[in-house]
């Protein structure tokens, strides 16, 4: 198995922790604005094959359409989101517990677009915050953003609500409350809340590492968790399968969120990649190659 | 039939409008504020009693617990918001189609939740806006409101997709494609973007009766259009019940949205009123009273 680099799986945080040492701050914000061609050049065959999917099928359902105004920031915004390994991750959970690609793609997708909306929020000019020495190339006005990324949830969730053929409509909804709360006050939002807490007001943020292990535990932890469930669900998984991946998507979150942010030889992701290994072994007459790709980084 | 005054509906955009003549901006912004408990007492009494059972059921999802931090705005901010007739519109037409309210309570208070998220990001204090003269009693900062806002979208997702029991599953996902589109980049976001692009640097707001009739057409007929067939599905109409309702719902919301900007005695009023009469001659042997009450501010 080929030793995967951290490129695929772009920084979200890394540049607004000036705390960290100069060895973790040695990603270049131009880095985070690094095109998906540039990512998967570095990336694993199976994680860029997933990701071309994932892509292709969102722009089936995002052509640039009239109204212009409206349609085209949104393209830009969701194509131009960094990527995540979460959309991946879903799509090799519901291959690992049997089922088929297209199952999760939309699924896959809607998480894509949620990290995109949380993306353009977070870096939202408000008045109430410091202004972050790198961060987002902003092609639009804050209003637009702001407007846009409250169009980006509802789109994420109609593109899953008009999946279903008919026949996978319960299977569904609970993917729904799935990513409601990932993406919510359970999830992604308390910990942004924390993260601003720990803001500051000079716009350094928090770098005790105990606090940031708790924001990686919500935040990407929270999201890898529910893209991980979300895939088991919708290959047919059973409860106990699925109850394992939840726990395996928390350490894998865990994992990338720390690496992201510059503690890649840390206890934190030692002691999460060892937590995840054990859970892999309940799958152990399944194909669990492509998963383990999520924890070498 | 009582007349209905227009204080249920309350005013999220009058005191936008400084071009509109005094007659028009007699409406002070403390009435904005107004809370339930006032507008209720001029209201009808079926208008009451469903926003009563709708607040209720809502409530049962956010008790304020932890964390504090994230709940307390959230529960502040959707109790909080302007009441609109949308989430009681949207009961009325599941009864008038012969479903039973409970049928359409969760999709009313997604309704109502997906409003407040929008009233709270409307008001969001952003560096390329114009400061309001009259606008949203601030109790939080704007970072909080944002995310606040963030959150309640999922919520009301979640709640939407909870509200299923196994049996009702397609009906609920095909409500939520046509909340998506409503709230989202079709809809309401459209009309804000309308709206942004028709404001004067100055703060000043568009004033072309016809600009706003559009800006009305997308958001409130949207919603409210939105809100009806909502009802209509849950409530087990048929194709074409669910189609008059899609039409009679945009009436319903030009009428309120015109109202609401001090529009009461227009043409635009009387043509949508005359339009929904017209429409609701489908349903002559159902009882239709209550839809009527929307009709009549």
């Amino acid at each position: 198995m080929a030793i995967i680099t951290s490129h695929f799986a772009i920084v979200k945080s890394t540049v607004h922790f000036p705390c960290m040492s100069n060895q973790h701050r040695s990603l270049k914000p131009t880095a985070v604005r690094m095109s998906m061609k540039q990512q998967s050049r570095n990336s694993h065959p199976y994680w860029a094959s997933m990701q071309a999917d994932i892509e292709a099928h969102i722009k089936q359902f995002i052509t640039i359409k009239e109204p212009l105004v409206v349609f085209e920031p949104m393209h830009h915004l969701i194509i131009n989101a960094p990527k995540t390994t979460l959309p991946a991750l879903c799509v090799a959970a519901c291959e690992l517990v049997g089922g088929e690609r297209h199952e999760a793609i939309s699924a896959a997708s809607a998480l894509l677009i949620m990290e995109a909306a949380t993306y353009t929020h977070e870096h939202l000019p408000l008045t109430d915050r410091p202004k972050p020495e790198f961060g987002m190339n902003h092609v639009y006005g804050p209003n637009v953003e702001l407007l846009t990324g409250d169009g980006i949830v509802p789109f994420g969730f109609e593109l899953l609500a008009r999946s279903d053929g008919g026949e996978n409509s319960e299977r569904i909804l609970r993917v729904m409350v799935e990513i409601s709360r990932a993406v919510g006050s359970r999830g992604v939002i308390e910990a942004q809340y924390r993260k601003a807490m720990g803001s500051r007001s000079d716009g350094e943020e928090m770098c005790h590492v105990e606090e940031i292990r708790r924001v990686v535990e919500k935040y990407e932890g929270g999201l890898h968790s529910c893209g991980a469930v979300c895939g088991g669900v919708l290959g047919g998984g059973s409860e106990e399968e699925i109850e394992k991946l939840r726990k395996i998507g928390s350490y894998v979150g865990m994992i990338q969120g720390m690496v992201q942010r510059g503690f890649s030889g840390s206890k934190e992701v030692d002691e999460a990649r060892n937590l995840a290994i054990k859970e892999l072994e309940f799958f152990k007459d399944k194909e669990v190659d492509a998963i383990k790709t999520f924890l070498n980084v």
